[in-house]
């Protein structure tokens, strides 16, 4: 936990997907505050076309790079996400050539209740975590 | 926001996929209250099977065509969302030929400090919608 | 309701995610409290790589047979979370042969109005359910 859905539109290498995939994690475990370990990623190729999104009025410019992360969750504040947000668009662009203006993100929380990370048991309820 | 995801079994063509999702976004806008370039989908094609869905007891067959659509926002009525799903069966019956029996939709709430729509920024928190 | 998103990495046959997804079913009908034929279900494979889990520092190693369940749903308890947490990861194990270290699930809720199951209608509000 985060469970984090990482849909993005075809063209890129694998290790350019493993690269997304390696840089979001890094600003879960540096400032969402992930224990080490704590990655869970599922990554979704779409053809062109199958992302489609626009602006918001907010004058973006969106290309095939158009980057969607969908981030499941419990327990962080406003500010870490703000934090968050801030620092996926800076090493996403920096690090895997995405650009600000083509990355989206969404947050949806549930409870410590809503997570089994293995063998069936709810570890945040019995301990293990 | 909101973010729309469409799951459907494969069988149609690149059009008839564009078609519903405009659809969708026509009711986002008309129905749902969206502003204005508030686009945000992710349309996935599926092997036929790969979407089991019965009926509750509704008396549905369900076809090959089913579809169903996720809804990722924030501050709707339940007022709202009855509209929508009611507008949602008419016209993607009418334009893109989804019968009403084939039509599931979901709504999941998040806050306004849970978007990003690009540059790493809150926008909802930090004025600039 | 619930519905169901299970992600798989790519590597069984039809008939294999086929199993997986009845099984999923079994437990949602006796350990979920799911009404007869309520059954809403989108598998997704992806390519191996694609699925990128980790252990939290729990002690797992992750297969490439590794699954995550997550469901979207309203209502159930914490009592029946943990039950059907249990209950998936030994029936996956026993009937389907997914290494319960290799499951990994999250539960999202929303409300009753949420839900649409087919003609456009709000079935829990409108007193079809």
């Amino acid at each position: 936990m985060p469970l984090v859905r990482i849909d993005v539109q075809q063209g890129r290498t694998t290790e350019e997907l493993r690269r997304i995939a390696d840089t979001v994690q890094e600003v879960m475990l540096e400032v969402f505050d992930a224990p080490p370990r704590d990655r869970y990623q599922i990554i979704t190729e779409h053809p062109v076309g199958h992302i489609i999104a626009e602006d918001t009025g907010l004058g973006f410019d969106r290309s095939p790079g158009v980057t969607v992360i969908q981030i499941f969750q419990q327990g962080r504040s406003e500010a870490q996400k703000k934090a968050a947000f801030a620092e996926l668009a800076l090493r996403l662009d920096k690090d895997c050539g995405i650009a600000p203006t083509d990355l989206i993100i969404s947050v949806t929380a549930n409870q410590r209740e809503d997570w089994s990370f293995g063998l069936g048991r709810a570890q945040f309820l019995e301990g293990d975590l």
